[in-house]
């Protein structure tokens, strides 16, 4: 089989104009970036305003292991194969990061026979939001340390600054800096840090923001630091929520492209999924709802973190809830769960398998929680054998899931069509969607109906410091928000090691802090990692481009 | 008079596609931005290359002053007025840097009825190039910091690492900072700064590359450090050149846009004028060369600068020569030059501007030693006397150089036809280019060639650091390349004080540096800024973007 660059390069595209021809959308309604990239004006959501909305399909997965589980492949492979059956579908993803392209991970645009392309614009700078977006967060950055420098008239102090640089890489010798050195004329010095730009609370508010009017506002209630009388400095106090605005106006707009199969995608945004929602843009949803009878998108990570924030977080303020949705998994990733070393995850081992359902279990009951029709999305390997396959499923069925094989990677849409027929069919159920907790309720109550409801903890314990954060933030009045708890994605618990589906645990809060212009409350189980670092030889040093401008070494 | 974002607004822009059609470009040789802005594509230079080349237009100026000379705002109108006249002009500039923008100096699209729109997209993020180069001089800094954690095996010294990161932003408190703390998972502790964008060799490089090999070459080239064995690191040992330029392949098309008259304009690369080379892409103003009849171009800074490096580091590398030059100047700042304060050089004072008209003699001379007719362009402002301009018309006729009035900030390409009907007439005189130097020459030949015949200086100090450079350059086989004078824009000599035309001096070299990617040797007469700083109050705090997406603000 090819490489998913070769593949990517030999799709059939369509023009931009085209595929959106096929969601109604005229030409004056893009704005192009080249011949295979549009922004969707603001015209066309105001045009669209009143339109009912199709039904919302979210895909998300168990924990994630080495073993790999392909949720974005399974995403982009459903949406074509909904076009398949005949479906007007769209997929609405989120953005890639260029830190994992140069460093381990790789692009983010699906893999194999379900990608969506231009692959390599996808990857690298795409419409430049993410460029856009380092620029507002750097821009706000400078504003402070220029009010140190002239004067601070403010009275901010310099050692309580919360807001940090950015840049979309991967360098670690970023994290822990101090700026400012060099004497007067140079700044006021100070510890400071970079965090990758997805993780920017920037990104964040760019993904839930309605509108420019509400991204302004929100932009201006970013919690920056601390004065000397311990109030607090909003990026409003320092004027720049406007500059920061007009640097993300074109950002707000969602991207259309499209996958191997011309099938229209939104692919706008792209939050961390711990210490942020990890979701793509609401925007990017809205509209997307508008456009076709299906959405297909998905959430970072397991459901315990992406798709438990997609409801509470972004379905909250968006007031849009799913229809359906699919859960993705590997017979690999659960015999992982179930114990075995990753290199004897395609082995044929039912013992294992059967060990390892219990995290499957978890996450159709977490989502079963929320009120929504739950399809198990197998994507399947040529290791998987018959029995393993029918176990599973029967396992499923007596949950009260559907199950469906997908084999989208290999075979694109048409290996999706049993997968995108149970979805349809998923999505025809009456529906009752519910949030998992009122965000007026009390910040610890909050924390501890998710760690219980979602992640089978016992109890929830906090630390001196986040105890004291809790009570900071009640006294600034902004207790009544949402919370998105910061964990590791490994585990449903807070221990990485602890696989499966651990039981008893009590959950450790280390720290909690407000990203009150995102509009929720940070919840910290651990040391999360922020500015991630290169590997020991990076996948920039196999990245390279012809004379002829072909670009090769992505994956 | 309304503002320039007011008059920038009320434009009629053509569809780009409309202004390609006028230069012969084909729909399918765009790559359309939105509905105003293109990349022309490599094809297009492909089909053109046998093209027989239009007249190069260089627009140079007097050294600058607070009282405002217009040289943008002359090379735009210029180009309308080329297109009043009936000929086929483009306008090949640079593009804007964020900086300025948000600090104090405003944007660098021209001003009132000349200029190139549209101007909050070229402003702003425009394109892309800027987050590109940015994107590419930080991978090289990421992979560099990393190669340090991972172990160091080419012996890199970490005291004595020449490249910066950057940022495309005026921020002070990144000059001098300390990255990699920490501790031992965090990276290496060490000295590091960031500087603007436009300050980055990768955009130097950018800027002379003449295609994607040759620019994959040249970041290869880059100088990155020493190792504890005094021998250099290059970009090229750390195996970034291919991710960078891949990073910059789509930075490296020049950009399309058209001015408030509809007229072609290329705007693409700005490097600093000072320790680079301070004007656009050698491949914008060869592109442009093959597309029209005229190319009209400027550099950076007054003609010692700008203009000097214009013609013997981008002329050199690309093979092309100036048919004319413009020389703009105000009577203003010729006053200025003269010793009046800058609040009353509105005030008619004979005496003024005959003391300062020296500044202008030495501009013009200098031009003329490269062998280029001279047309002297006074931007016209309503307090300028008809004696006054007289007198100034009459200076420069005894000098040999063509004179002409220009009032395209008010009245458009129609108040710079004089000036157009001067140019055409100056290039239809047989061409004799020569370039100033050889640049085979030993380094401080070189130096003293520019600083005895443009500058004016009796003779040339080097300080004990600056000899102890250039015999590095020389040990390294790098010294049979183009010299690149950083110094102060305001004066003739590397006192900024020294108005009007100062003799005797002796010119002072503090520290020699390689650029041996883009292909100079930077030498430093004094301290050059490379990455400014935000003023007390920033233009970013009155930017402001509508609930309708209109931003205001800019200027």
């Amino acid at each position: 089989m090819l490489s998913d660059i070769e593949i990517a390069q030999g799709a059939s595209m369509l023009p931009i104009s085209k595929v959106a021809e096929k969601l109604g959308i005229g030409e004056d309604e893009l704005e192009c970036y080249g011949k295979y990239k549009a922004k969707l004006s603001d015209a066309l959501m105001a045009r669209l305003r009143d339109r009912p909305d199709g039904k919302l399909v979210l895909v998300t997965a168990i924990n994630p292991t080495p073993a790999g589980e392909g949720k974005t492949t399974t995403t982009v492979g459903l949406g074509q194969a909904m076009q398949k059956i005949g479906k007007k579908a769209v997929i609405a993803l989120r953005e890639p990061s260029l830190g994992p392209v140069f460093g381990i991970k790789g692009g983010a645009a699906g893999g194999g026979y379900a990608q969506v392309v231009p692959m390599e614009d996808i990857n690298l700078h795409f419409t430049g939001d993410m460029h856009a977006i380092t620029s507002a967060n750097n821009l706000l950055c400078a504003m402070l340390d220029n009010h140190l420098q002239q004067g601070n008239a403010l009275g901010i102090d310099p050692r309580r600054i919360l807001f940090k640089r950015c840049l979309d890489m991967n360098d670690r010798a970023l994290r822990s800096t101090i700026v400012g050195l060099g004497g007067k004329m140079n700044g006021v010095p100070r510890e400071d840090g970079f965090q990758i730009t997805v993780a920017s609370e920037v990104m964040a508010i760019l993904c839930l923001a309605s509108d420019i009017t509400d991204l302004k506002r929100r932009l201006g209630d970013i919690l920056v630091a601390y004065k000397y009388d311990n109030s607090p400095v909003y990026a409003r106090d320092l004027r720049a929520e406007g500059a920061m605005a007009a640097l993300l106006r074109d950002a707000l707009k969602p991207n259309l492209v499209q996958t191997l199969e011309n099938t229209p995608a939104i692919v706008h945004g792209g939050p961390f999924a711990n210490i942020a929602h990890g979701c793509n843009s609401v925007r990017a949803t809205k509209l997307a709802l508008k456009l076709a009878d299906y959405t297909i998108t998905e959430a970072g990570f397991g459901s315990d973190l992406g798709a438990e924030k997609f409801l509470d977080i972004k379905c909250r303020y968006a007031g849009i809830a799913p229809s359906a949705i699919v859960l993705v998994a590997t017979l690999r990733a659960l015999k992982y769960n179930g114990g075995v070393e990753k290199a004897r995850v395609g082995e044929p081992n039912g013992e294992a398998l059967r060990a390892g359902l219990c995290n499957l279990e978890a996450h159709i009951e977490n989502m079963q929680k929320y009120g929504v029709p739950v399809i198990v999305a197998i994507n399947k390997f040529p290791t998987d054998t018959a029995g393993e396959l029918e176990l599973l499923a029967e396992y499923c069925r007596r949950r009260g899931a559907r199950f469906a094989l997908s084999e989208v990677f290999e075979r694109g849409g048409e290996g999706g069509v049993a997968l995108a027929n149970a979805v349809v069919e998923a999505c025809e159920e009456p529906g009752c969607f519910k949030l998992l907790y009122d965000e007026k309720a009390p910040i610890k109550e909050k924390v501890e109906t998710i760690a219980r409801e979602i992640y089978g903890a016992a109890g929830v314990v906090y630390s001196p410091a986040a105890q004291k954060a809790i009570a900071g933030i009640e006294a600034l009045g902004k207790a009544e928000l949402p919370v998105c708890v910061a964990k590791t994605q490994y585990s449903l618990s807070d221990d990485p090691k602890k696989l499966g589906r651990p039981q008893g645990f009590e959950l450790s809060v280390k720290d909690v802090r407000l990203s009150a212009g995102a509009g929720f409350i940070v919840v910290y189980t651990g040391d999360i990692m922020t500015m991630p670092g290169l590997p020991k030889v990076p996948a920039a040093e196999h990245i390279d481009v012809d004379g002829d401008g072909i670009i090769s070494g992505l994956f």
